[in-house]
């Protein structure tokens, strides 16, 4: 089983990257081999012979001998200079000197299966700590450690010790080997597409998800990237590698560790930190990437995407069923799911008619009303003429399509078959998808083989059905637009804003006046005749608010004045200061700042943190008294694009109040989204904001105020912020 | 096949009910039988035969002869008397006809599969009323039209012409026959526990839901009623049903029509009406009935409720993993469900440790890490520890379970098969409920299918467990607070309001007072004089408030004054009645409400509506100038008991604010749900209150005032609204 390149590196490998060999070995050693069919080490080479992988193998035991007819090394410095990837299946404790061997090897990455680093806590943290060492010090790229392996299932490098991984075109980046073992099944269940690549990232000490992804989606043989993660150790990295790599090839994600119990799991599981699940929602939807929240839907929505053309931008689902029941069920789900029917045309509704009887419903759901039972190939002529629809972006057949012959007569079968051949063209030639949901998709028939085999699902569930039809519609609008949303890439840091915690009031307000965002007309008056002649000057009446470093909510001590005249001026100002000294006695007052009454509007919150898995977050929903009772808050990562921003205000209870609510101004969603847009490129060039406050701001017909500015700085300023 | 008895009644006959006879039935008549094998009147005896049904079956058709060995009678009135049931088989016209002549021939019930009735719209109209006028002049009942008919599997008696309906606990009324196929595939996919009884109603034109679940829900054969439902016609007889039901038999339902167009869809499907599906969702849980809103758990749940013990109320969820990816993700997905996980004890973690060793996790989700892979009866060990735990209610094995000897080694399956014994002996002694989640479920495993046999189900999908898990919680909850719930049966009427459509506030307010409900203090004044001396007795600032039958929205017509104290009382009556005459020149005045000014409270939204499914509903929300935009409102069926009120006040966003938010007062939860319960008592006594709106209600400590109080009366004041 060794070649004649043995001791010579493969003539491509200087031209391929250390992740290129990873994934698609050209030769592999098996660390800690071993001749004992119970262990790990012989698992791997005998599933690696199993998957007919045609490359060189190199088994590695200091004892010798032969396992599976394969020569043994017996120490890694003794292996051919320059092998692609080796298997480390040695105890944790060996682990860090054997990736140094495996350095001055040649090798270029290793895939390490043990557990006992940081997921298990201190016990683990000197051996993480010499693994991290052993992987900086000689660059090796290293999976997990913690995990269960990397397969390559077109070339039959198979690390994981699975056997029978069907091949196809999903490829696969999970957290755990179990979550394998499910997609695989599940895959199986549905009778889904198969797999190309599999990688399991355990702890990730050194290779993580975006680098994975970027790879993976570089692979003709990739037709989508499923991801199932606990965490992502860099999120911003990999927000930006969803966002390349999704016009190209789609991407779903199923997240485990969303809640408080499932993230104290995961920490004891792959030593994962997650941040915010709300802010992990919105910034990977926004990055394209397709989350499902159930388990049950990671193979059903990762299967239909690699073989389904998107539903094109702006038309809509029709549904073809042979039960009124199932009809109106499939349709309440698209409804839940915000899909919307077809307005079937006259024409299209006229010639549905003539082909199915006068019982049918020929309005979107269609019902074919028995028109069918004797002759399933009026299922195909029906869906020809829904394809031919210009409204129609997606056929979804209801019922019990492709057993009639099992229901009705076994004669029928013939024909299924052949309809089966005739719905695949017709998908092929008018670009519009078709799915199938029928009662008896968990059987095993033949027309429902040939469909899947032509790319078209065919699902038992009519709730994984509408799932897949919600994914291709989306996959259809992300497609359309890609060149109206952000790159997620930070820019090059702005000079930053000089200090550290809670910056006064005033000092807030230039910052953001500096980036060009309007704060509204203020003055800071650090004198009583200052405020006197501020609000003299503003001709209107006026709000006053002391300025202190020890007052943070003002309005609680007296600091808050409102609708204040210039001959009242003083008086005011000197109550604010007479409370103060009596609510907070050692408070410095370094004075007011001043602002004109603003008109009525809509309150609202806007804002900005430092996620600390993706980085600049900016937030928006309701403002005012109601913010800790009504949670109305969305997400997106900075910087954020108009169309972007205007989809996060879409997302809030807020939005319901911009049109003209009650006695409510109209505003105007593309001004406040292009203020959102400002805030976002604002701290994404300032990554030494820890949280930036404006609560509430006014928004009316004539633009947005925020009557407060609070901006906290992280302790650190240096620009080591992401 | 005919047997002696056929000329006369069955003995047992007078005892029996029409109901039982039509669900149990000991002879059948197929009214429009045929020789043809394509026909609905063959496929009938065809089925009856295969399905072992040992009673007599009596084929009707004018050919007479013989069809399958059965001798056919030429017509319904040659029948022997007093035969059970009649499929009746023949074409819409003709079935008044065939009914009234089965009714003279003693026949107790009548299942008519034609469509071409009210579903059609107009068309169907006529037919429609001489099918009611038949059932009405008989006093037959009938199930259908437009049905796919009924089956009792325990007894062969099968009149759907499905065949291979597996024997089991769950009984099935639908609204489509197709549902039934669909119920009767995902229970064979899932492998579950099978049928007792189905019934199809079509478009309910006599039997309905309510009498077909009493009925079901008697037979000890029941273990669960499983219902499709696209519109009830009586919704608040259902409702008693179901709560009359639900401590005795667990109901499952899966509604169609929720949405827009899915109502539409229903309304040409079965002719279904339906009303608000807030109302309906509410007032369906209320009852008791297990609502799932995804057509892929309505087999799943019912098979886990027909089979499983529920979980003891107070008793948390323990899960069982091998391996953390799963074990996360059940997490998580309980989490979501509003399911809590164990605390296990210390003795219970302490024991764990020791049996799974070092790396395992053992507190809950337990991850066993490894320590099973060798041995699965260490499985059946843990379950044992954790069920003697009096923290856990229900263990949940997620992952592999079952498929070690696929997995790791086929010499594991006798192991495997010899755990399954022990769980079933576990659950069952401990009395604690066990689901199992397998990523090999779907495959034909023998461990797997002696689980399932003895009632412990075993699913593929994590989020299906959790969903079983979700109802065996609620399920215990409601058997331990049984009495603490309504009935849902409406009171007698109380003598009725007088009037109709929209009552005077003073009127209302005196209605409402008079049933006991606190409306606070308030004077109508009919002159300019009355007012200031009312606002005067008060002493303290008042809200004058115009009564006008005209004048609906009294503060758009400036109609509302606050703040009033006696020496400007008359002032801003005058102006009030200034404004009012301005806006709307027409307004007769009747006089002023004056109340004194409430403390500032919590702004609620209390009411009630008519629902034209469900009767009597009581509203609860945010109310005040939010209500809109909030859309915060939960719904009760009255008569509604405290604990229910007490519910329903938790589901809403006003529920944040009731324990002192911000500057509010803090609300007796207690006091506003008994203020809830008055509410509910005093609709559902007044058939003729059409609406009853109170809002805002402001709630403080001190208790609950409404600052309007509207009523609506329907327009017909009879007591004919139920």
């Amino acid at each position: 089983m060794t070649s004649i390149d043995e001791h010579t590196p493969s003539i491509d490998t200087p031209a391929r990257t250390a992740l290129e060999r990873l994934f698609d070995p050209h030769s592999i050693a098996i660390v800690g081999a071993s001749a004992n069919a119970a262990k790990r080490g012989f698992h791997a080479i005998r599933t690696l012979l199993q998957a007919g992988y045609a490359h060189p193998i190199h088994p590695v035991n200091p004892t010798a001998g032969q396992i599976l007819g394969l020569d043994v090394c017996s120490s890694i410095d003794r292996l051919p200079y320059g092998i692609d990837v080796a298997l480390i299946a040695v105890p944790a404790a060996a682990v860090p000197d054997s990736l140094r061997q495996c350095a001055a090897a040649g090798i270029a990455g290793a895939v390490v299966l043990a557990n006992g680093f940081g997921e298990i806590g201190e016990a683990g943290a000197e051996l993480d700590a010499a693994l991290a060492a052993a992987i900086a010090e000689t660059g090796i790229r290293v999976i997990g450690p913690n995990t269960s392996g990397l397969i390559n299932v077109s070339s039959g490098a198979n690390l994981v010790g699975l056997q029978d991984v069907p091949h196809g075109p999903i490829s696969v980046i999970t957290q755990s080997g179990n979550m394998l073992l499910s997609v695989v099944n599940d895959n199986r269940a549905i009778r889904g597409p198969g797999f190309h690549a599999y990688v399991g990232l355990g702890n990730q000490a050194d290779v993580r998800y975006d680098e994975c992804l970027t790879e993976l989606a570089r692979h003709p043989g990739t037709g989508v990237v499923a991801i199932h993660s606990e965490g992502f150790v860099d999120g911003r990295s990999f927000l930006v590698a969803a966002a390349e790599a999704v016009p190209d090839k789609p991407v779903v994600a199923l997240r485990g560790g969303r809640s408080e119990v499932g993230r104290r799991a995961a920490r004891s599981h792959t030593g994962s930190i997650a941040g915010s699940d709300a802010v992990a929602t919105a910034v990977l939807r926004q990055a394209g990437v397709e989350l499902v929240d159930r388990p049950d839907e990671l193979a059903v929505v990762a299967g239909a995407l690699a073989t389904c053309n998107p539903i094109a931008q702006g038309r809509k689902v029709a549904i073809l069923s042979d039960g009124g029941g199932h009809a109106t069920l499939a349709a309440d789900a698209l409804a839940a799911s915000g899909l919307e029917l077809a307005e079937l045309g006259d024409r299209t509704q006229r010639r549905l008619r003539q082909l199915l009887g006068s019982a049918a419903t020929v309005v979107d759901p269609v019902d074919v009303a028995g028109a069918t039972d004797t002759d399933p190939i009026v299922f195909a002529v029906a869906v020809d003429i829904l394809m031919r629809d210009p409204e129609v972006g997606l056929v979804l057949i209801i019922g019990l399509y492709g057993g009639y012959h099992l229901r009705f007569d076994s004669g029928l079968r013939r024909i299924e078959d052949a309809a089966a051949g005739i719905l695949l063209t017709l998908t092929a030639e008018h670009g519009v998808p078709l799915l199938i949901q029928s009662c008896y998709a968990a059987l095993e028939i033949d027309n429902h083989d040939r469909l899947r085999a032509g790319g078209v699902p065919v699902l038992s569930s009519i709730d994984h059905a509408v799932r897949v039809a919600v994914a291709l519609e989306r996959r259809g609008r992300k497609l359309a637009d890609t060149a109206q949303r952000s790159s997620l890439v930070l820019p090059p840091p702005a000079p930053p804003i000089q200090g550290s915690g809670p910056l006064d009031e005033p000092t807030a307000r230039r910052a953001v006046a500096a980036a060009g965002i309007g704060v509204g007309a203020w003055i800071f008056a650090p004198t009583v005749e200052e405020v006197v002649a501020a609000v003299a000057g503003y001709r209107q009446p006026c709000a006053l608010k002391v300025v202190s470093p020890q007052v943070i909510h003002k309005s609680d001590v007296g600091g808050v004045r409102l609708g204040v005249v210039a001959s009242d001026a003083a008086e005011h100002t000197q109550a604010i200061i007479d409370f103060v000294r009596a609510h907070m006695p050692g408070a410095h007052i370094d004075g007011m700042i001043v602002t004109p009454m603003v008109d009525p509007g809509v309150e609202l919150l806007v804002g900005a943190t430092h996620d600390p898995i993706f980085g600049p977050v900016v937030a928006f929903g309701s403002g005012g008294v109601m913010v800790e009772a009504l949670r109305d808050v969305a997400f997106r990562a900075a910087p954020l694009t108009e169309l972007e921003a205007l989809e996060m205000i879409d997302e809030t209870i807020a939005s319901r109040m911009l049109d003209g609510y009650r006695h409510l101004p109209a505003v105007n969603r593309h001004q406040l989204a292009r203020f959102l847009v400002r805030i976002g490129d604002f701290v994404a060039a300032h990554p030494e904001i820890s949280e930036l406050d404006l609560n509430p701001v006014i928004a009316s017909s004539s633009g947005t105020v925020p009557l407060d500015v609070r901006i906290i700085l992280s302790e650190k300023t240096t620009g080591d912020h992401r």
